[in-house]
């Protein structure tokens, strides 16, 4: 018997976890789940003024520099801001107009219409980890990231249905010479996944190379029109954006694609140490760049993106999943709905070398905060290591079963008289148990989220079984699921394409290594 | 130079960072700490009316057995509850007038004044686990807890700031007879630590036993006028209370001392499997708990309390730290604030053996839960393990690390312009580091939140020192803590008063092993 007011999310979770039951996990798909509760609102009006106009003292009177890159300079001296050298300061004014014509929510399609995923409003998307140049695992410990690393990751991203998208540079594949690893990396999100996913920003001629191969996928008409990529487009904070940042949110702007606007902000390092003030930045620094996309194309989909962290100041260490980060997320939160732009947050941060409590502390508490705060779009969301130096295989599905509970999580209670279950009390009575009675048989499947690692037996059993802790359970886990995974289907005259593509693009330069 | 708007409780925090520097951690005070943020209300009006109305239907018309004590049958008779054999209704109406004098907040006073704690309104005190009849460390494995275990847990939740209170049965002195144990135990809470404290309940004679060792200690009058002692009471969930509770729940008021009135709900088992359904049960359990104190002894202290977890269907297992009971929290915490009752909540739970990524996974997002339903008293935040079957050493440190880390979360943001920090933009500007501006000469000391177990180190110095764990880094924290602790004055009269009266309760009776 279902349960007709079941959440949907979860109602699709439930399904989704038959179908793992049955060793067909890939075929669980999950656009993105829904916000169903609200948001914490942390600050009031009168803070969340003060920190908006602490952000309009920070452009008017400080100011954004823009690296080495005329265009845009050009273009903020079009828009009315006060450009001086590569410095542009902004009065007040100028940035709120452009802003509206940067879409509320947006669409980025999936090569499999049913991965398609709405991006803003109340749907939030979970992708793995960004950036690392190494990966780990319990087998092989930590060493450089590969091209087989990377497939690894896009097919795991793929096997589990809570991870919505399949991310970007899960790890840097450092056997591949830098300046062609963007194709191998583009090939195997689109062979390996038909999740959404994120191209190259290192280079104009990278990301250009990636929207092209989005083409051959979808066709060039269709990318005109349609977000079909996203680009994660870092400042480089404080209060600058260099020329390969703006070369590649130009690219991803221009093509009408998806561009993820992010500052990096360690307060102490890159920020003040000052929590308020590393938000007001942020703000500052994201609204300028999410900005820029509307000056290039106006309504081109863009993403007001998030980025704190702390540090710990005796050492220089940065540290993650600290409480003023967290903090700081659900500000920046308000202020992004304040703004109506879909927000990015992070992620499951840790500074832990290994997946272990340290890590799953860290990582649980960076995670709610951009669960509360009310993020679109939550990249990091697993398997991220040491500051994000590391990607981990054990981690991966550790967090990816946060994941999983987040999902229950996010779909809040539903009050109706099936769930307050008079029935059942009426039918148990005082002092006798629930296992058995109806309300409990015609509710059990939808009940209670169940973890794919935890292990919830009895000392007993659990020692029998080798006393497995959950790094072991992970371990185990992550390879089942390369074991069993199968491709989803490409048409072979695209995969061809796609492998031409890369191959002539090869052949037509040296290697490059650094 | 001090930075004058902090919140006092991170200031404090900081003060006793200093003082554990200098390796005196135990001579920090911390009497609790205020939840500066507002509580995460989850259910609309509309929500909580229907769980109100819920409970109000299961009182009224299923009722609540209360077994063998027909004193307390008498009580609810006089009350104008509705008495049959040992089942008693509450017709609507009955229960509202009894509970209004109860204390929305109360003193539980600590034989050091300083430790002394508010307890209700917006302070939170953080309590060990309770109960657990093994413990486990990294060297020892599981084991039958002893009374050095005991002693060692008081003696480590003394020398930890982030706790506020000792607990009650840190752990089960195993080797000690049933009957007798208590009496090691209040001694052990007296001799080892001098903050708040709980009693036995597991009869009368021990629970008045305890009250009389607390009026050795604190003076016969003033512990008739003055909460000194709290007293755990179990609900036999569903809808039962039996003689033993009921019984030390009435010594305890009588006394005038704290009671904590909680429910054990494992959803499917001791209760319905649907969330909002476990809510209501879990209300009106505690509304009548709370209600009897007020029968034996208006204005007697009491706390509302909450215990809902779920349970592992297909196997029956209890699981900890998963979304529901946190969800279900939230809701307990809306509708306490409505009572006007201080809320106890839990805790750091988890079903894990160990001191792994699940267990720390599962602990944040119930402790997170606790804290933001706004609970004022939170047992269990340190050490539980194994769904409470084991007292963990290392869990015990990395956990209570997790409560030094809310006591800045809780603290939540001031914003004003020190903290917007505009002067450290001025003076850094684009492109430039923060490490030795002004401003972080100014704040860093406050800045951010600094753990006592995380290793945020890089991974070659992390490599280097020997690749250290959370459980190992862990296991060296509570050795040095031990090692280092100094047990606070005790009047040598009183100590030996304590002494005496544990050695004739003694030897006025035989062992009893069960």
């Amino acid at each position: 018997m279902s349960e007709p007011e079941a959440p949907i999310t979860r109602a699709r979770g439930r399904s989704n976890r038959r179908a793992v039951a049955g060793g067909h996990e890939a075929a669980a798909v999950l656009a993105g789940v829904e916000l169903r509760i609200r948001p914490y609102d942390l600050l009031s009006e009168e803070g969340l003024l003060a920190i908006e106009d602490a952000a309009a003292v920070i452009l008017e009177e400080i100011g954004i520099e823009f690296r080495e890159d005329p265009e845009s300079l050009d273009l903020w001296r079009s828009a009315g801001a006060v450009v001086q050298g590569e410095l542009v300061r902004f009065p007040r004014g100028v940035l709120g107009p452009i802003l509206k014509t940067a879409p509320s929510t947006f669409t980025q399609h999936a090569r499999n219409p049913a991965r398609t995923l709405k991006i803003g409003g109340q749907n939030v998307v979970f992708a793995p980890a960004y950036g690392p140049p190494f990966v780990r695992d319990l087998d092989g410990g930590r060493r450089y990231g590969t091209l087989v690393d990377f497939q690894n990751f896009v097919k795991l991203a793929y096997s589990i249905p809570w991870l919505h998208h399949s991310g970007g540079t899960v790890c840097e594949p450092v056997d591949i010479p830098v300046n062609k690893r963007h194709l191998d990396m583009v090939l195997a999100h689109l062979r390996y996944s038909d999740k959404p996913f994120m191209g190259s920003v290192t280079s104009v001629e990278r990301a250009e190379d990636s929207i092209e191969m989005a083409r051959i996928v979808f066709g060039r008409e269709f990318v005109d029109q349609n977000c079909v990529i996203l680009a994660n487009i870092n400042a480089n904070s404080p209060l600058v954006f260099d020329a390969t940042m703006t070369g590649a949110l130009k690219v991803y702007a221009r093509a009408n694609q998806g561009t993820v606007i992010v500052p990096f902000i360690l307060g102490g390092a890159m920020g003040p140490v000052t929590t308020p003030g590393a938000i007001a930045q942020s703000f500052a620094e994201t609204m300028v760049g999410c900005a820029l996309t509307q000056l290039v194309r106006p309504g081109a989909p863009t993403i007001f993106g998030n980025f704190l962290s702390s540090t710990d100041l005796r050492t220089g260490s940065p540290t993650f999943g600290t409480p003023e980060p967290a903090l700081g997320s659900l500000v920046v939160g308000q202020l992004a709905r304040r703004l109506g732009l879909p927000l990015r947050c992070s992620g499951a941060f840790t500074s832990s070398k290994v997946a272990d409590g340290q890590a799953m502390m860290e990582s649980a508490v960076a995670m709610q905060a951009a669960v509360q705060c009310g993020a679109n779009f939550i990249l990091h969301s697993a398997g991220w290591l040491e500051g994000g130096l590391t990607m981990g295989y054990e981690k991966l599905i550790l967090d990816a079963d946060f994941c999983s509970a987040l999902h229950v999580y996010m779909a809040g209670l539903s009050v109706n008289p099936n769930q307050l279950a008079l029935e059942a009390f009426r039918e148990v009575g005082p002092g006798k148990h629930f296992f058995g009675c109806a309300h409990t048989i015609a509710n059990y499947r939808t009940a209670f989220w169940e973890s794919e690692v935890a292990d919830n037996n009895s000392f007993e059993q659990w020692r029998d079984a080798g006393e497995k802790d959950a790094l072991l359970r992970a371990n185990a886990r992550w390879k089942k699921l390369l074991a069993e995974y199968e491709a989803p289907p490409l048409d072979p005259a695209v995969d061809n394409e796609l492998a031409d593509f890369c191959a002539r693009k090869k052949s037509a330069q040296s290697d490059q290594w650094y």
